[in-house]
Order: structure tokens, then sequence, then C-alpha cells
């Protein structure tokens, strides 16, 4: 019972302790004045970290709750639209237009590739009347962060809209959601914005608003008009789950606070903190092996060695819980997230258990070179 | 800054320390033993909670969310049904079932009405095609407490399913869902079972679960079958609110270690105390005088005074959160919620707000004699 707990996962993530505090609070009424303010905030907060002028729509729920908003709020049954999928979170968008009957093209890759604006271009081309593509930015199931920019140009190019999943990706590696054209945005308090999950977020462009205005799919909790209405009043439709916002508030506070591309450049040292680690110990990456792989890093299981297995030791031995392979991936992968409240000490923690763990399964490790070089790597843009 | 706060609303409602005590305990994966335990023991508890040996599903949202999910899982567009409406959650059921295109009957009544089985009987009897029947089982804007027993033994007599809103009622009035053959109940965390909001709740007959194979509305993060079979491994299709799901445990636990039945007896007395009171002080009840109204009393605002201003001014004044009137009845109500973690302290500190705030607007009240009053019907049943 005193073992101690490591949460390496991508998403939930570690929250801080100030915004653990913050859940303790008593609670409030959501529509008496302690809680406006604070409601207030949050949400002007929310606009700078989703770097957007327009209005950030809250939703209790899960950040599949408010993909599922882009769908209902965008598409009719027929409407035809473009699905990058190279994961768990791409297959996710297609399953929910399936389940509208939105006539779904999906631009298939194989898991752990990085979708481009060129094949998306390209596809879009073919088809001539897609109305919106669904991308996601960070693939959490893979490790790999696609050019959501080059994209979004792409399909403004070829008169669609664009929606992003920014659920784990959102506060970890840059996205202008304004500047880059980016049509609407949907994201999740669990990940970089170190908050529990149960808050999930979502905003739209003027031509996004416009799509709603046609579809003909039937929404009633995620209908974002209901939400922006009674949010330009600060109100909320429904009972919002006032002690997450008040911790999210917390939260976004301190990632404010500490600055977004000050949060962007932590999130690239501890990739490649992590990626050093890794190589180091002679295993082989999953996850592409540069800066852009900011938020999860995918290790192969080296041969003979089970990574299901593998993660569960790690837990039971050491009361760390990485995460495993999802779908096709599944025993050929491990995951360390490091998105939100990690900082390099967490990365060599997750490191050396995973050093003790091969080394008892009988792999050939150097003893501490992985920390090392981990440490040697986070150092290293100090002393460019 | 010092000003002690006391929310007194029928929702959200306080929540116990040691439920907030869990809510600041650190995130935990969703996957991972330590939660899978919790989340195992916490769905054992909400079937008591339900009295039901069903399956219990349970959603990140508000209790909104669970009626809309009631709506897409059991209804198409064009089905007929009954909606009872005396009240603001009563018109939210109809509201839901149009946004999907189903065909609503509403059994309508003066909100402050109580709807009743022989009504609904006759209602069915004359459409004659009703598939399902939507019940407020605790009207929160009115006060008043349905006899949802007798009101689904007529749908049954008639062939149709009920579905029951027991957001503000369950754990605070008696509901038997199987016993009473309740096919659908929806519930939410941040009434009865004293638990920030966040969480809400769905259970479903086989006859419910058999209408929903038949159901043609699109729905994903509702779709009950994709709940129920994740469940089914202690594993949950999206990210859940680990941290609220914790706290749920907790408060849980609480209720059922006290007894529900020793909850419904509170919850009887508090009511009991609050109308005393309010009788002594001269104002008029408009929530039944009798012991139905044991979730939320509301009270007629006397002849002079603004409703919503007494309202404003407790929360001014004293830090004191009571509800105001909806819809018709803004301004001419206000309401005392005691749903879940209050005891009769906390409804003679609200007596004692109102007293004060309207002796200040003029009223002539004998200093004191509400709380006298509410402390001796309190004391009665130990009389009996």
């Amino acid at each position: 019972m005193l073992e101690k707990r490591y949460l390496f996962t991508p998403g939930p993530t570690p929250v801080p302790p100030q915004v653990l505090a913050a859940l303790a609070e008593p609670v409030v009424h959501h529509r008496g004045p302690d809680f406006m303010r604070i409601y207030e905030r949050c949400l002007g907060r929310l606009k700078e970290v989703f770097r957007t002028e327009r209005d950030v729509l809250m939703y209790g729920s899960s950040g599949s709750g408010t993909m599922e908003s882009a769908i209902a709020n965008l598409c009719s049954p027929g409407d035809r639209v473009v699905v990058a999928v190279a994961g768990n979170f791409g297959l996710r968008w297609a399953e929910i237009a399936r389940a509208y009957g939105v006539d779904v093209d999906t631009l298939e890759y194989e898991w752990g590739d990085t979708p481009t604006a060129e094949d998306l271009a390209a596809r879009l081309k073919e088809l001539g009347d897609a109305t919106a593509v669904f991308l996601t930015q960070s693939e959490t199931s893979t490790g790999v962060v696609c050019d959501v920019q080059a994209m979004a140009a792409a399909a403004r190019e070829a008169g669609a809209i664009t929606v992003v999943d920014a659920v784990s990706s959102l506060g970890a590696v840059p996205l202008e959601t304004d500047a880059w054209g980016i049509d609407v945005v949907v994201s999740g308090s669990q990940k970089a914005l170190m908050t529990p999950p149960g808050i999930a977020m979502v905003t739209a462009s003027e031509e996004a608003w416009a799509l709603r205005e046609r579809s003909r799919s039937p929404t009633y909790y995620f209908d974002w008009e209901r939400t922006r209405k009674a949010q330009a009043e600060l109100d909320a439709p429904f009972t919002p789950p006032v002690s997450l916002v008040v911790a999210l508030d917390v939260a976004l506070g301190l990632l404010l606070d500490g600055g977004l591309e000050t949060a962007f450049e932590r999130h690239v040292r501890l990739g490649r903190a992590c990626r050093a680690g890794i190589k180091a110990m002679g295993l082989e990456l999953f996850s592409p092996d540069d800066d852009s792989a900011a938020v999860v890093t995918a290790v192969r299981v080296p041969e003979g060695v089970d990574g299901d297995k593998l993660v569960l030791g790690l837990r039971d031995r050491f009361g760390m819980t990485l995460a495993g392979g999802q779908g096709p991936l599944k025993g050929k992968i491990f995951r360390i997230g490091h998105i939100g409240w990690f900082d390099v000490f967490d990365i060599a923690t997750a490191l050396a258990g995973v050093e003790l763990a091969l080394m008892e399964a009988g792999a050939d490790i150097e003893r501490g070179v992985a920390v090392t070089r981990a440490l040697d790597a986070w150092e290293e843009p100090a002393r460019v």
C-alpha cells in the first residue's frame, strides 16, 4: 500500500497539486457569482490556448463527445467527408461519421505513418465534392504528429472545411487555430491541459457555423448553438462539471503563466530526452525519430518480449503505468506519454523502470545509460 | 472574502468533505487496477441505489446527456411517445424528443400540478400507439414528486415502456426500478448522490434494449451498447471522468452505509421541517404541503416582494444560494433544495436567512419562530 504511483500514459496525465487542491473546494452553484467569475476567466483562457478569437464551447464529456459534436453539427446523412486514418483516433472520426450516415472516404495509412497535405490534396481533387476533412493532430496510438497547417490549406483549396482532433496535442505542440485557418478544433481537459478527464471543448469558424445551419443530424446535448447562446450569458445549457471547471481554470492559469511557447519547447525537449534514452538502451523507436514526436514516444518491443506483459510488469512491480499498443500494434509497442505536467525526471524514472524490467527479462542493457543520455539530450538546447 | 457560503439549491448540492478529499487524489489511469477496483465497486453500488439487477451505464455528462441517450437509443423519427409536462424538466424531455423527430404527445399540466396515472392511462388509450412514456419523478422546478410506480403500471397496461428522469430524486425518495417495472431510469451525480456534477447514469430493461435494437437515430457517445460492452470488461468506451468516479464511489459508500431507507426518511423529515418553518413565517407553499415534497420546497413570494431580488439579496448579504423560479414561475417563487448532504441545521440556516431578508423587506414576521417550528417538525417522527 506504500507503493508510489507513476502515471506515464498519454492520458489521463498527471495533475499538478494546485489543480487537485482546487478540485477539493466546496461545490458552488453554476449560476452564482463565485462560479461565473471563474467560468468567464476559464473560457477566456481557453481562447488563448486555442489561439482563437472565437468562442470555445465547453462540454461535460470526454474528447470523443466533442468529436461527435463536430459530426452532428456539421454533417448530414449522405454528405461526403474525408477522414485521414493512421491510427486509432483517425478510426474514431470515421466510426462516428458513419454512425451519422455520412459518406466517409478514408485517406488510409499504415499505423505509424504520417498523413501529408499532398495525399490529402490529391484525394480531395479526385473526389471533388467533400465538404469537410477530419484530422488527428497527434495520433496518440502511434506518437505521430502531422502537419495540420499544410493539410488545412489543402482542404481550403478544395473548398472543404478542416476539423482537427487536438485532444492530446493542444497545449503540447503549436496549434494556431485562427492563423492556420483551422475551422474546427476539439480537445479535452485530461492531456496537456493538466486537468482530470470530464471536460471537452470545441471551437468553430464562421464557415463551420454556416455548415451547421444546414445540418439535418439530430443533436441536443452537443448542439453548438445551445451552448454558444448560454455561454454568451456566462451560463451553460446544462449543469456543468463545476469542480472540473474550477480545476481547469487553475491549470490553464499555470500553463499560460509559464507561456505556451515554453510549454511547447518543454515538450520538444521531453521527446528528445525520451528518444535518446530509448535508443541508448538499444531499443527501436516506433514513433518518428524527430522533434515532431513531442507528445508520445512509441517504442518497438524487443524480439522475444511481450509488450503487454512488459507494461503489466512495470505496473505490478513499480506502480508505473505506461501504455501498450492498440489495434494492430497490440503487444508490439509500448508508449510513454509526456504530455502536460512532465519534466525530465519523469522521463528518467520511466526509462529506469523500462530498463529494470527489460534486464529482468534477460535483455542486455548497460545499466544507467538510458537515464544519462536522456539528461544529456534534455540539456542540449541550452548548449546550442 | 471571509464570508461563508451556503448552497441550498436543488443541484448541484453540497458535497461531504470525504468526497471532496477523494477528488483531490492523484489521477489514476482508467485501465489500471487501482481504478478498475473502484469502478467495479462504484458500478455495483449504483445498482444498489437504482434498486436494479441490471447494468447501470455510466457517462461523463450532465443528467440531460443520459436523458438524450434514452431518446436516441429508444426512439426513431415518427415514433409516438407521451411526455408528462408539469414543469421545466418535463419540457426538456419533450424538447429532446422533438430534436430527434419524434412525434411527441404532451400530457400537459399547470406547473406545480401533479401528473397522475389516471390521466396517463386515458391519454395512452386515446392514442393507442405510443411506444414510450417519459416522466419526471421529481420535477425540480416545482417541488412536485409524482407516483411513477402507478404511472409505469398504466404505461405497461397500454404496451408502452416507461422512462423516468430521476436526476433530483434518486437517493432522496424511494424508486424501485425493478420492482415497480420502470424500464429506463436516468440520473446524475450532483443531487442526492452527493457528488459534483459531471457523471450521469442510465439503466434499461430488456424491453427497452429490444426497442434500442429497432432505433434508427444516430448516436455514438451515448450509444448504450458501446458502454454496456465496455463496462462488462470493467472498461469504458471513452476516458471516464476518473476523479469524479472515485468521488462518487465514496459518496455512494456513505449513502449505502447509512442505508437508503434512512436517507429517504431524512428527506421526508427535512421536507416537513422546511414546510413547518415556511408556514410559521406566514408564507405560502407552492410545492405540495405533504410528505411527497421531500426533495425541494417551493415557496410563493409574498405580495410586494420580487422573488429574484430576494434570492439575489440572500446571496449577496449572507453568501446563501437558493433557487428562484423558472419559466412562468420566475420571480413568483423561490426554492429551497434539501437533497443529499443536508440536515435540519441547514434547513434552520436557510429559514433564518429568508426570515432576515424578508424582515428587512418590511415583512411582519415573528423573529425565530420559523427555526423553532422547523426543529419541532424535525423531531416529530421520533415522538410518534
